[in-house]
This record gives C-alpha cells, structure tokens and sequence, in this order.
C-alpha cells in the first residue's frame, strides 16, 4: 500500500461526528470519477479514498481537477494491488451493485447502511468501507464475497444507471444524516447549514385587527363594499387572504402606508 | 418558449406516484452539467427540464452525450427567455442555495421540500418547481424572490460546493422517498430496486444443535478440549461463533460434510 500525502488517520475528522466511513473504488478508468468522487465525499465529511489499480495510475492530475475544493481527499488517497489487501483493516464492509447477485448475504438501503455505519463507529466495534465496483461493469462475485452486506440505490428501476460518484454521494449525504441525527439533531432544519434570515417579529392580532380597521374604513368611505350584503363575506376574504401571509410588524406598517397614500391620490393635484 | 421533442405532459409518469416536480436551470453554462441533470432526474423518475438561457445555445450534442440513458429528458426540454416566463405555470416553487439571503423566505432542507411537493402534487394544488442557479453565482436577489422558499442541502459547511447535477440528484432522490413513503412503502427495504437473494431457510436449533453435537463429539475424540477444565468455556463460544452466522440448513450440511472431512483425513493414505 502507498499512501501519497500526509497521514492524516484520525487527525481532522469533524468535531463530534463517529469516524466516517472509507471509500474503496475498485479499478476506476477515469480521473475525473476519481475527482468527482473525492467532491462528493468531502461534500458530506468523508475523507479516507482507497484505490484499487486505478486504470490511468495514480496519482493522475484529472482527479485533481474534479475534486474541485476537495484535493485534500485525492492527496490523501491511498493505493492498493488488490482489494483483498484495500479491506483488511475494515471491519464492516458494505458493497454497492445495482444488480442482483445471487449469494447468501443482506441487502440493504443507503439510510439503513448510515444507521449501521455510525452505530458500529460510535461502539468502537471497528472500521466501516464502501466499496463501489467498476463504472462499466461493477464487480466480480468473488469480490462480492469479500463484503458483508450488499448496498443498493433506491433508483427509479426503469432507469438504474448511476454515476459512481452520485452513488457515494448518496452514500456519504445518508451517513451524515444519520451521524447527525445520532448527534441529536432531530429535526431536518437543525442539519442545514444556512438557516431562515431573522425577520421583524410576527405582527401580533392587535396589529391585525388595526391594519384591517384600517383597510375597512377606508374600503366603507370608498364604496368598495357593494352590495351592502356582500360586505361581510367580502371582508373575511380579504381578512383571511392577508392572515395567511403571516406579516411582520414591518409589513403591516408597510401596507397601512400603502392603503392611506391609495386612499389620499385623489387629493394630489393631477398632472399634465 | 420552445419545446422540444413531444409533447409529455402527463404522458408517462411513474404509475402511482404523484407527478414529479419541474426542475429549472438558469443560465447552465457547461452542456455536460445540463445532461448529467438530466441523467440524475432520470434515476428518480424526474423528467420535466426547463433551462432559461443556456450559455452555448440549444439543443446542445455535449448534453444528450453526459445524459447517458436519459436523453428523454434532454430531448424533453424546454427553453425559455427569462425565469419568470420558467416559472409562470407553476405554483410552488423551490430555489436551491447554499448562501445567505437576506430574504423574508423560509429555508428548508430536500426531504421538507420532497414531503411538501409530494402533498402538494396529490392534493392537486398545482404544479412544483425546483430551481437551480448558475454554476459559478448561483441567483440574484431579484431571481430567488420570484420564488416561494429557500431550499439548502446538508453538507458539511466547510465544504459546502455542490455540483449541480449532484444537488439535482439529493433533491429528486429524496423526492422519490417521499412519494414511495406515501405510498405505503414504509420501510426502506420495499424501496429498493433489487432484493435479498432467496435462501434455503435458516437451520432451526435442533439443526444447530446437531452440528454443535456433531463437531464437539469429533473434538472431544481428536482431544482439542485441554485441559479439560476449559472445554465447557471452549464450547460456548464455538457455539457462539456459529449461532452468529446465522446459517442455513445448506450450509450445517457443508459445515457437518467440512468437519467429518477433516476428521477422516488421518485415514487417508499419504501421497507422495
């Protein structure tokens, strides 16, 4: 095994997070899957690449360039003669197909292999791998074999050809996901990275009833409510249509501004 | 706007499921990125393509060819001169970004989106839309108000450059969850393209208990238990060891087959 760049075993992994997986990519032809795939590893936290006899060898400037932002995963990539010796300090071992295989062993889902894959982590039972297979033609039974549980993609199956690198990145996005919820980050919006501006408070009732005080009033002295009788209907339509916006303080301030310099145009003197 | 190719609409929906959002592209400047959108709708049965703008023109051959099987996508797709024009027969519009808007808009992550798109699609509230920005700047404030929320993915914030394609992929991916799930299929394993191989049913423990009789009956005469005092302690975990592997009654035959094998090897003449 070679291991190009600096061993960076343990040193940087997210703060809190359990150790995240290793990718192991089996024979891979093209640079730019290797790049792309180190992308979309460190688009989720992942790191530690693995390489079985990349076709072009390694290291190979087209990686490089795809891994956009994430060279320290292709920096870090270590180089393996087989994927025997790419597994032997693995301890749990998922590998990913698109196809059925006909040999004794589990199949599983992304969001249930991120469970295992943190749950196994964070009890210090050992190393956890993903192994993707060849882009043309994925793996052979016998490394099948080598693996614990066989991972599929929940792809529409009319249509299952996956890139290898939205196959890890479908990967690393459910392992984070379960790393964070393990985290106790429960709710969806707690595991984004951009949250909801801070806005001018709700405008409370009170500011409501006013703001539609208002409106009315001026909606009486103009004659909008015609006939007579419609007039209750047509005020809950306008009440309820406002309500659901669900303004601000800054908002209602803003509309009570529209509706009087509505109401005062007439006074303005024409032009021309 | 210009369509190409037929006329879909409503064509060819995956049966059963509600129809899948429409994505937008604005100003998408690399073909390539256009068909590998195409390629990641295609895997989660998406296949409604808007693009506003494109850079290098359209139809655009580096498109169909990085569409890989999904060039109905790319053949589907329609051009258009501005967002709004994108976006006029839609009713619930997400705007994926990755920075901070000063905005009076919710922010939500893919799988709210997926939930509510899927709600809002069988409630026959009207058309979805995703849209997605440009590679380099993403929207202008003036763009991302023309839309209802604010859609971010959960990467790490440290890294946090998404490709398009792969922020098409995360979106429908989950989109396909959340529509499957309403359907019933609650569990992830009734997602999954490919199932667990058939197998011969599990040894029952009068099976197991066969094995475990037969094997420290070989041991016992072949003298592996020493010093005797620890054959109880030896015993629990062999039975431990094989209880594990959760065995089938195939493969108790092969292990019983495996141990009289080598039980009667002593009794072979030696070659050579």
């Amino acid at each position: 095994m070679t291991r190009f760049g600096p061993d960076q075993e343990d040193a940087d992994d997210h703060p809190g997070l359990p150790r995240a997986p290793v990718v192991v990519l089996v024979e891979p032809q093209l640079g730019e899957n290797i790049g792309m795939v180190a992308r979309a590893m460190g688009n989720f936290g992942w790191r530690r690449l693995r390489l079985v006899k990349p076709r072009d060898g390694w290291p190979n400037a087209k990686a490089g360039a795809a891994a956009s932002g994430a060279v320290h995963v292709v920096e870090g990539a270590e180089l393996f003669d087989s994927l025997e010796a790419a597994l032997a300090d693995l301890s749990l071992v998922f590998v990913t197909s698109a196809r059925k295989h006909d040999l004794a062993k589990s199949v599983v889902g992304p969001v249930d292999a991120a469970r295992r894959s943190v749950t196994f982590e964070t009890a210090g039972e050992g190393r956890v791998g993903y192994v993707f297979g060849r882009e043309a033609w994925g793996l052979t039974n016998d490394e099948v074999t080598l693996c614990d549980d066989i991972l599929t993609l929940p792809v529409d199956p009319t249509y299952a050809s996956l890139n290898i690198a939205q196959a890890v990145l479908l990967c690393a996005y459910e392992w984070r996901e379960a790393a964070l919820l393990r985290q106790g980050h429960q709710d969806e919006l707690t595991r984004l990275p951009i949250a909801t501006a801070e806005r001018s408070p709700l405008a409370d009732k009170r500011a409501m009833q006013g703001l539609f005080d208002h409106l009315e009033g001026l909606l009486d002295t103009s004659g909008f409510f015609r006939p007579p009788e419609k007039r209750e209907g047509m005020i809950r339509n306008l009440r309820t249509l406002f309500q659901r916006a669900r303004l601000n303080e800054q908002e209602v301030r803003t509309l009570r501004g529209v509706f009087s310099s509505l109401d005062r145009a007439h006074e303005r003197p024409k032009t021309g």
